[in-house]
């Protein structure tokens, strides 16, 4: 028996990896594809939809395997062309599309007829209720722990993902918290049919980030991680590191900071410097708490594999003791 | 194959029921016992040793199952006489004890010497790391989700959990986030070898509270408890009420709010007000995000046979989807 989130996927295991910004490219995402899991492209990493379209054939040339695209739907003033970013998606013939953040009714409605599977994630019970009765396929529910944005709700995946589970009628996807196969087990014991890892995906042979990046991941711990943006109620959890110190510095400040006098600190070059120079402290650095899980810096097929098999063990395991 | 936990603790199920204040009498003491658990005496809740004493007799009156007294260790300028607390423990023949806070080496010394089978409980590796070194025997680990005082690490259980099973070679007991079947299986998998619940204990026919308050907590959604003292570094997770967010509203003052301010907001009578008179806002209430999979009232030996139960059929049916 497979899950339905391998069903509706149609891949062999039921691991989804992140659709992260600046790593979620076709290298990323065919590494994961063709180890059994879905990889994901992210939408936003490419400059311009045409990019995009290109990456998309990329991808498909380095896999036969199902892959999707992330695409994060942000409020901003100058919002990235999601007109033409969804065209070209219908257009390319992908299957699979993880939305976030707040999607029109049109895009599901669109994405819907052009018979693509709809991943929408989300950090509340409440907003995977509101996916649910929109018509997309899977939620996937991310809990406190994860990188990026774990909302303002602040409840972590051993309490959320039974909440979602109970709650709605479609598969959960669970996100956040998870790099092993003890995590995996834990998730679907919950009620999860599925997984997404993101950190875990940075610390692989394919992600394509610099060395000393994977081996800052590989060196953390659990509690290395910072809660950034709280006081703008755009929470963001990304490695401690020097910017990350520099931005809590200003947040603490009695009255706070304004996003005017943030923004500067994390914006534009320095959303990927640090991936690229493999220096921690030159820019923001995603990562979930799971840093304190990873060891090292496996292939793609490797980590899958032995998540696979962990996994089986560690429900073995547990069903002797009870 | 039964766990170390449950052969260290002489139970026939690895479930521990928290040393909760004003909740963990010898009525619910021997309820979780009777039902397979360990049952926990809270010693602080009694207003003195000798009347810890009584209670202690009023417990083994109850159940011919072990139990055991936590011992929270606070530092405060009018500490409670712990002295005089572990000489009666010591003289009662009790022969399992859990610890918290800051324990003197000379206690744990004392209370090996009289072969008392020694939990401590603590929020992170680090401290976990510590209680092993000092040779206690069983470490219970409170994630971010856990009623009362979760520390300042904010790391949940999906995480913390195997971080600190890695990390130890004793075993581990997982506290917090954990009400139900799901919950049980899920932290087995992570590698813990029992768990510890407070609030689903409280939520039993034989807590020893007023009937409003057990309502409450079914009542009450995974986003309803808060943490207060943040800004003292003492956090406390509590139900939100009238006093959590009286609390709230002076720690969210710029230059926040001193212990001498908070204090007369939650200290004496405020600590069970509620819980005796039934009236959510009377006082504080400690309650975990678990508050959201709670759903009933039963006895505690239908809620350990429905976990048991539970948590072998969750375990089963994640096999099947890997």
């Amino acid at each position: 028996m497979t899950s339905r989130v391998s069903r509706l996927l149609g891949t062999r295991l039921p691991i989804v990896q992140g659709g992260m910004q600046w790593v979620a490219t076709a290298e990323m995402a065919s590494a994961v594809s063709n180890a059994g899991g879905l990889g994901l492209l992210s939408a936003l990493t490419q400059a311009t939809p045409e990019d995009l379209g290109r990456e998309i054939e990329r991808c498909r040339a380095l896999t036969d395997q199902p892959f999707g695209v992330n695409v994060t739907m942000l409020r901003t003033v100058s919002p990235p062309p999601y007109e033409r970013i969804f065209e070209v998606i219908v257009g390319s013939g992908v299957k699979i599309v993880e939305t976030a953040g707040n999607v029109p009714e049109a895009v599901f409605a669109r994405l819907r007829a052009a018979g693509i599977t709809l991943i929408h994630k989300c950090t509340s019970v409440r907003h995977a209720l509101a996916a649910q009765k929109r018509g997309v396929d899977l939620v996937s529910i991310d809990g406190f722990e994860c990188a990026g944005h774990p909302g303002e709700d602040d409840v972590p995946g051993l309490v959320l993902i039974p909440a979602a589970v109970r709650a709605l009628r479609l598969p959960v996807i669970a996100s956040g918290g998870i790099a092993c196969g003890r995590g995996m087990a834990a998730a679907l014991a919950l009620g999860a049919e599925g997984i997404n890892m993101g950190t875990r995906f940075v610390a692989t042979r394919e992600a394509p980030v610099h060395e000393g990046i994977k081996q800052a991941l590989v060196a953390a711990r659990e509690t290395d991680t910072r809660l950034m943006f709280r006081t703008l109620r755009n929470s963001a959890r990304v490695l401690a590191n020097a910017v990350s110190e520099d931005v809590l510095r200003l947040e603490r400040r009695d009255g706070g900071a304004t996003f005017d006098e943030l923004r500067p600190l994390v914006a534009g070059a320095r959303g990927r410097a640090a991936l690229q120079s493999g220096r921690v402290d030159d820019g923001v650095v995603w990562a979930g708490q799971v840093v304190g899980l990873i060891d090292d810096v496996p292939s793609c097929a490797e980590l899958l594999d032995r998540m696979q098999h962990e996994c089986r063990e560690r429900l073995a395991a547990a069903a002797r003791l009870i």
